[in-house]
């Protein structure tokens, strides 16, 4: 029997704990990618765009990741950014509650999601305001449209009750906005069951769609027919080649599309996903689950590094981020020897578990290069201190 | 000596003349995406953000577009869609110009641009207008925010005067907005010399970028400072790597950019750019107009058929277009005998003359082709009646 390691090309001696930024290659992506320039693009040119199918390839890829969301096939679309679709969904959501003027966020979500709800504030003339992360519903009330919230927590891996959040959401009126970055392809996430209103996520971390892959949109089925986003371009018109003056929405999830779709990365996309073939999102937990603990039980018990990542294993997603002054020189001291996790500014190094393709054996192989650097004090270098992260 | 038609892959037997839908696969292109995958992504993982120069990789082929249309390097970035640009450019515009109401458009304009600018109308409680194509400058008053034009008609061909459109609507106090879609590449704009303010375009036409390759946004430098665009993502961060909560947008065009550089696909349009390393836009604009004046000429000698472009060089971009009631029909024809043109409702059948690559004998041969089909009706198939175009 083969592990679904064996569908990733991986570098021979790294410990790789970064698929949470970027995720590994699947082994089918350079040879669909190769397809998709010299055969398609290079013999058959613009026919491709029925003959390949790639113009339903927004709608297909979208069907694939769904299944990891547990949302339906015809509930997901990818297209544009992350940062683009919150725009596109935010401004969406505060169509639909139109006599509320909040907009609801919480501080430590990733600052592009910050970013776009601040942009869409100031556009639509409402009010940008801060919720406790440590209780987001505290904070919602008869007067909010929309609460935007990431599932894990980009710097902590802190994973939030999507069940109960949404459910308070819809309590009071509102609706609510997942960004599921972090989640899909490493943490189960049941869209449907939780009754969930809109949701988006990058498609380059745990889905492993290549360099800024393209981002997807999630809406409901029963918002899919009043839903009206604002970044309402030909991609998204009902007959986009009647070349209509004006626009008209696509039925369903596809009229969040836009432009015309990045075929090449889209296509690698399409490729990666295939590595999920037969994988239950369940079963990534479990093994998700059993890395992050096995890692925090090695680093408390050989060093004395604070675990910033909840401790309950229920509380947290596939990450683990330890709290270090010279983070950013443990973390490069780390790469030297082979060891890829990342640093989050100031003073987090963080650790990415991919369950499709990292090994118990990686965990504790990490915690022992781990020891070694804190041992040999390699963080001192001259190279690592007093510099900033680039990335 | 080798010609530039060299640096292309074309399929053999046939005459390409959709290179305005989706240009040709440059020879370096296939390669250079291999090496991203499965070297960079593959093997390098994260660290290729740095290390394969990703992170700059939108300003760094910027620069080379910028060449093509008379911008300075540091005026172009290549991000997003063109409908995703144009939503930017258009709400930027509206923000320099806050005391004027009116949002300036032509009604045969690209769809797409029709439907950003009736959005953006929509969103600040501002007024769509729309002005006539034959004397754009007749509708722009001092109530005159922005006046959005695309460059080259995309049904009929017609070249706007970008010169004196633009000095006219400095005149009146307001901004320019061009869409370059159907310039670059073919068509030479000098955009400094014009003293333009803001453009857009897509990189899939006549620059060769691959199917959905990104667009691109230039702001004249003069702007750049000021310009406050609303996709306001984490890439268009002054220091994105802080993950400050707040926004601050980055110096020069880079805050153009939203969320991450689909790195594939934009790798794939670098090295198509490198296609026209030593070419001039003003020979290729020299071959343009030799190649769509031969086929209005011998579409004139041999057929009856109504020539929809201008027949003045002057006014043409790189495409002619012709009349036909059953003008599917006769584009479907012409694909069975290997000839790619395309179809545009009702009733246009569209010819793209792409400099780099099309030749004389290509139009000789397209020609003589589409008399065959006319002499024997073939576009009367019942294959090809009643049927609408897919793209």
């Amino acid at each position: 029997m083969t592990s679904v390691r064996d569908r990733f090309v991986l570098p021979d001696g790294t410990v790789y704990l970064d698929g949470n930024s970027l995720g590994a290659l699947p082994r089918g992506v350079a040879e669909r990618v190769r397809e998709v320039v010299e055969d398609q693009w290079g013999q058959q040119l613009i026919s491709s765009w029925n003959a390949a199918g790639w113009i339903d390839l927004p709608r297909r890829v979208g069907a694939k990741i769904a299944r990891l969301i547990g949302a339906d096939a015809d509930e997901v679309v990818v297209t544009d950014s992350t940062s683009v679709n919150l725009f596109k969904l935010i401004v969406a959501a505060a169509r639909l509650r139109p006599d509320r003027r909040v907009i609801l966020i919480e501080p430590s979500t990733f600052p592009t999601d910050a970013y776009m709800a601040a942009s869409v504030a100031r556009m639509l003339g409402l009010e940008l305001r801060w919720c406790d992360p440590g209780d987001p519903l505290a904070a919602v009330d008869d007067d909010t449209a929309v609460l935007c919230l990431t599932h894990v927590d980009f710097r902590t891996g802190r994973l939030f009750d999507a069940a109960t959040i949404t459910r308070g959401v819809h309590d009071a009126g509102a609706l609510m906005l997942w960004d599921l970055c972090h989640t899909a392809g490493a943490v189960p996430i049941d869209l449907r069951g939780i009754d969930a209103d809109l949701a988006v996520g990058c498609s380059y971390k745990y889905l492993n769609g290549g360099p800024g892959a393209p981002a997807y949109c999630f809406v409901a089925r029963r918002l899919q027919d009043t839903i009206d986003q604002p970044l309402s371009g030909w991609f998204g018109h009902a007959e986009p080649f009647t070349m209509a003056r004006d626009y008209a929405p696509a039925t369903g999830v596809a009229r969040l599309q836009s432009g015309s779709p990045v075929i090449v990365s889209l296509a690698a996309l399409d490729a990666a996903l295939d590595a999920f073939d037969g994988v239950r999102p369940a079963d990534l937990r479990a093994v998700s689950v059993s890395l992050t603990s096995l890692f925090i039980e090695l680093v408390q018990a050989r060093t004395d590094l604070e675990v910033v990542s909840p401790p309950v294993p229920e509380q947290r997603g596939s990450q683990v981020s330890l709290r270090h002054p010279q983070a950013y020189g443990v973390v490069q001291a780390l790469i030297a020897r082979g060891v890829v996790g990342d640093f989050r500014t100031p003073d987090l190094a963080r650790f990415g578990f991919a369950p499709m393709y990292v090994r118990h054996v990686d965990v504790w192989d990490a915690v022992e290069h781990l020891v070694g650097v804190l041992q040999d004090r390699e963080f001192d270098a001259p190279a690592y201190v007093n510099r900033a992260a680039v990335t």
